[in-house]
This record gives structure tokens, C-alpha cells and sequence, in this order.
């Protein structure tokens, strides 16, 4: 077991109604004004952003909006609101939304109090020392977001899709209501189920140490995702496997699966980064595609954890096994495992190996993923 | 799964060597004088004691001692310890040792700074609202006390021993270094494993909601320790089972099993704090005692949980063959599981099930365990 440092000083307001007191728990941190950044017009349908007006109403806390935030979050708008947090001079930033919304309100929060370009941190020209306090009330479990202090923003005109961490990032209050999160269609519930995965498994398969405890909750997680994925195609009213689905995504990226391991990396996100950034899929469903073919191309490297996660996740005994059972899981709910679901053109492979190949030296990786082995991971998925 | 709010702000530093940074952890929050806590002479003579006051003297933090902090820790020590800080002016309290030591370091910090009697927290009479800042080294991986806000102290005069717990009793950093736990008897390390998965059960079988996720990560905290602790009855210097265990100790009581369960209590620590308050044994020890009597008492109320802890523990069907590996398994480790280990006389039964039926409501359990219930568990141990 590796040495580590390990804090999250999130805290986290799980469960029904929370919302409500959205206002509250922003003046118990001293907040005025804040800049509320959400993503479509569904949260003012459903009623949620009245709830969440009034009760900062009720606490005599005013804000600017910022809506239209979309899907792999671009930098143009988190320029936007970083020009509106600055004129307004808001206190806060607060997030209703996924984790697009939310890691662009991060942005925005660390930008709105740095005087040169925003994508500096981004492009590791800057670190970030300070951000306004950054609060949320999360309507899409997956990335994590709520609970850490990174942030994935894409860069359009350079297609570049990158990110930041720092702790000044860490939100100070998250909440997660699993009843707000209900509405979330079938296709996002299943992208979603994959990207917690894609959380669990790239340290646990690429780590050159991983503690059997760390393995352990990592399956936990795995095994709980499939379970209530399950039950909410079946029932998306389900409160309770809302819930676990919920917090399992929350667990699955907020430091604790990721203690005392070493050399851990992120091939699957380096790679689905440049698929999205260039094809602007859904990232939970590139990561599905990516995730099998990578499996494959990565099991000789550490076949004893494949035959780990086989057994432990399938009840099976073999690597391969495991890998085909997970890319049948995957093909069962129906988020796609071939390029072949978006009629991607072949010609856009090179491309999309370019861009994930610049993402090698970006996530740390020293040249391991050249575009030679790039593409030929990416092949196995065409 | 039940509504929660969760914040756990500790910094925790793991692994080798870390005790050589704990001058540098100080002086980054500003301190300047602190009050150093410790148990026994073993910290000097291993050398540890030297590492700190060096580590300290490095950044200019003086310091005065309060060493001879017993387990099942004492009020009058505590007294003590509050007389010093106050009279040495000290801005944090420093523990080096175990839960004990943490333990009346908490209430030291907790006291320093309240005008009245420290043991009004304790009875409820008054709550904390503030305490010196905390700071620990933690030489004993068991009570999970290095990342949570509680502690516990024994009033020797009143034979109450008795908890609090607030958020100003969150350590700032703790120092989990698993290379200093190597010299741990063998005895205090089963007693420690016991102290664990009390830790683990007791949430484990009495909520009447418990989320799945929430019952495979407790066991996957209870297999992790029943593998180091073999491990390391074997070699007391596997420094990953050391940390594995250390870790998994922290994990089970640090508030993230806890979450979005429902009528959880600690009955099991009901009944051993009378028995250690008045037998003076040690509380892992207790436990290892209690838990085995208590489950086949408690069994028929939630037999379905029984028989998960028995399949997923030891792969066993029925929940009575579940209990009884886990009593042969601390037999095996050599942890008691029968009062006749202390021969404790069958006439301190009564003062014993006295002073747990006082427990029943400081643990909020409503007089569920009445006298002749916490005799009748007790009788099943005798």
C-alpha cells in the first residue's frame, strides 16, 4: 500500500427536499449573491428552479442566471459566465445540474478570480489557488463532480476537452436528491451507469499496486451500479435503487477508491476524451464503446486483476470471460459498444487517434498510448 | 435509503515516514504550543517520541507532556490534562498513541476551552461547540477515533463510561503511519480486529434500513481485517497487511458506513462499557465477548441480514452457522468470546447488567434492553 494524502472536506446533503434549503445552507456560509448555472430548460419545467429561487428568496440571497449549459461543457460559456460572476461581483457559484453544469460552475468559480485566461489552469501554464465557493444541487449521478475537486471542460476551437483539480474546487455543500433525478431519460440513465463504471476500473485494472480493500469497494460499487441500473429501466420511480445509484456514483470518484494505490492512470478517458471532444458524443456512451476494446488490448498487462473482476463481478473464471460478460452487460442496457451506433466515418479515426495521442503526455502517461496503439485499441471498436 | 447529511474535514497523511512532517502539518495551521499526549514509555523508547519533538523543534513548536494515558482512558487524566493546556496556554492538543490517547486528547481540547466541568459534555449537560485544535499520530489501528469525532472516557469515580462527539472534535491531521504498528502485541491486535468488526456490525444488523452498497462495503472492511489479522499473527511485519488493516480500521468508523441507514444503534458497545468500566478489560476484548451472545440474541429479529453476513463473510447459508464461524474465528485468533477467560466472578453480573441498563438510554435506545434482556445476553457468554 502506496503513501497518500487523503481530504475531502465536501458536505454532502443527501436525500428528499433538500432542495429547499439550498438558501439556508448558503447563508450559513455567508453567501449574498450568487450566479446560478444550469444547463437546459427541463429544471424550470419540473419546478426545481422555483424551489431553488425561493428558497434563496426566503433568505433574501439574489442571483444572476446562467442557463444553457450543455453536455461536454464548452469554454465559451464558461467564459460567459465568468464575465457575468465578475460584473455582478457574486459571492458563489451555484450549480443545478450534471456534472457539465457543475464542473463548468467550477471553472467559472476559479476563473472569475484569476485575471489572466481561464484555460491556463487547464493547460497547467497556472495552478489554481482560489475560487469562489462553489455549491450544487446534482440532477445527474455520474461523474462524481459533487464530491471532488476536478473539472472536464472542452476547448472548441481547439477540441481540446481537458481538466483542472485543485481543492479550492471541492463544492462546500452538494445536494443529492435521488427524487430530482428521476426524470433522467433511459439513455442517460445507462451512459451514466458506464462512466461510474469507467471510474471504478481505471485504477483498479492500470495500478501497479492496488490494496485488496481498494479492489473491494471498487466492486462494491460495480456490482451495485449494474444491480439498480437494472431496476430503473424496469422502474425509474425506484427511490431506493435511485439512491444507491446515486451515492455509488458519488463513492466512485471521490478519493476513497483511489487511496494507497500506485501508478494509476486514466487510458479510457484519455482516449474517450478525444471521441467526445471531436465527435461530441455523450461521454458516458464513448466510454462504453472504449471500455471493452481497451479491456482487451490491456488484459496481458495485468491479468490476474482481469481474473479478479471476472470472478468477483460475474461469478466467473476466466479474464476474457469477464471482459465479453461486461460488454454484454453493456449491450444489454443498451449503451453502445462499437463506433458502429453513431455511424462514425472511418476517415475520423485518425483524427480522433491525433487528438487522444496529444491527451498521452496531457494525462501523464509518458508516451504509453502512442497513435499505433491507439488505433489499434480503437480498431477492436470499429 | 434514508436522508443524511455527511462531512468528514479530516486530513489524513498514510504511510512511512510521515511522523517526520507532523512539525510541518502544525506550523501550516499556525500553531505555535501544544500539549503532547501519550500512553506508555514505549513511544520513547522506540524512538518515536526523539522523531516528533525533533519534527516540532524543526519548525519552533515547543510543547509540554502528558504521558501515562491508560486504555479505557480516565476523567481524572483528562482533568489533568485540561489543567495543563490551560495553565501552558498550549493552541493545540497533539496525540501520540492510540484511541485512548485520541480519545482524552479530544476531551482535553474539548475542555480547555469550557468553563464549566469537561464531564457535563458527556452527561449532555452542555455541548461543544468549540475545542482546541487536534492533531494525532495514531500508534494503534482499532477505534477509527484518527477520522471521527467522538470519543469515549470512563469516569472512574461513577464507573460511567461515556462518549461525546461533535465536529469541533474532527482531528485536523492524523498521521496514520502503518510501520509504527508493527510493534503492537499480538494480543491488542485480535482485541483491535474485534473492535473493528464490532465497529462494522453493529450498523451492520440493528438498522432497519440498510442500503446495499452500505452492507457490501462493511464487508468488505470485515473480510480485510480477517485476512491482515491472520497475516499478521503470522508476521507482525507484513507492512501491507499492517496497512491494509490500519486503513480498514479508519474506514469502519469514519461516518461513510453509516450513511443512509435508518434505527441504527451500538448495543453491543452499550453492554461491553459497563463491562470494561467495571472489569477493566480491555474493549476489544469486551466485545469479542458480547458480539457472539448479543447476535444469537439478536438474530431472530433481522435473520435475513444474518444470513447475508453468513454468505458473504464465510460462504455459508444459515445465519446460526454465520455466528458460529465468526465466534470460532475469534477463538482461532485467540480474542475471548466467554467471561470465564477473565475469570470474572458470576456475582459482578448484576453490577454489570446495572450499569448497562443505565447505558440504555444515554445510547438512545428507548429501555429496549431492559435488565433482564442485557442479563439475558449476558448469561449466553458465561
Amino acid at each position: 500500500m502506496e503513501n497518500f494524502t487523503l481530504q475531502n472536506p465536501v458536505r454532502i446533503e443527501f436525500g428528499k427536499d433538500k432542495e429547499h434549503y439550498m438558501g439556508q445552507y448558503l447563508s450559513e456560509y455567508g453567501i449574498k449573491h450568487v450566479l446560478l448555472a444550469y444547463g437546459s430548460e427541463r429544471i424550470k419545467k419540473e419546478g426545481l428552479f422555483d424551489s431553488v429561487a425561493k428558497s434563496l428568496q426566503r433568505k433574501g440571497i439574489t442571483f444572476c442566471e446562467l442557463g444553457g449549459i450543455v453536455s461536454n461543457p464548452l469554454l465559451s460559456k464558461v467564459y460567459e459566465g465568468i464575465e457575468m460572476a465578475q460584473h455582478n461581483k457574486v459571492d458563489a457559484v451555484l450549480c443545478v445540474g450534471g456534472g457539465s453544469v457543475l464542473d463548468s460552475a467550477k471553472a467559472i468559480a476559479a476563473g472569475a478570480l484569476y485575471e489572466g485566461d481561464v484555460w491556463d489552469f487547464f493547460l497547467g501554464k497556472s495552478f489554481i489557488t482560489q475560487a469562489l465557493p462553489i455549491f450544487d444541487i446534482i440532477t445527474l449521478a455520474a461523474t462524481g463532480s459533487e464530491m471532488n475537486c476536478g473539472a472536464v471542460v472542452t476547448n472548441e476551437k481547439t477540441q481540446q476537452k481537458y481538466f483542472i483539480q485543485a481543492p479550492a474546487l471541492f463544492p462546500k455543500v452538494s445536494i443529492i436528491n435521488p427524487y430530482l433525478q428521476r426524470s433522467v431519460s433511459k439513455a442517460y440513465l445507462v451512459y451514466s451507469a458506464s462512466d461510474v463504471i469507467a471510474h471504478c476500473i481505471e485504477g483498479y485494472f492500470t495500478a501497479t499496486t492496488h490494496p485488496t480493500l481498494i479492489s473491494k469497494q471498487i466492486e462494491a460499487i460495480i456490482t451495485t451500479i449494474m444491480e439498480t441500473t437494472e431496476i430503473l429501466i424496469e422502474n425509474p420511480n425506484d427511490y431506493d435503487a435511485r439512491a444507491e445509484f446515486a451515492w455509488a456514483a458519488t463513492c466512485a470518484l471521490n478519493g476513497f477508491t483511489h487511496v494507497g494505490v500506485a501508478g494509476m492512470n486514466f487510458p479510457n478517458h484519455m482516449i474517450e476524451h478525444a471521441l467526445s471532444a471531436i465527435c461530441n458524443i455523450p461521454h458516458g456512451a464513448g466510454l462504453s464503446i472504449v471500455m471493452p476494446a481497451w479491456m482487451k488490448w490491456y488484459c496481458p498487462k495485468n491479468e490476474a486483476q482481469f481474473t479478479r473482476f471476472a470472478k468477483a463481478i460475474f461469478g466467473l473464471e476466466s479474464a476474457e470471460d469477464g471482459i465479453d460478460a461486461l460488454t454484454n452487460w453493456f449491450d444489454k442496457i443498451g449503451t453502445p459498444t462499437k463506433f458502429s451506433h453513431y455511424a462514425i466515418e472511418e476517415k475520423t479515426l485518425p483524427e480522433i487517434v491525433d487528438n487522444a495521442a496529444d491527451n498521452d503526455i496531457y494525462f501523464g502517461m509518458d508516451k504509453l498510448y502512442t497513435k499505433e496503439v491507439i488505433a489499434d485499441i480503437l480498431n477492436k471498436a470499429w
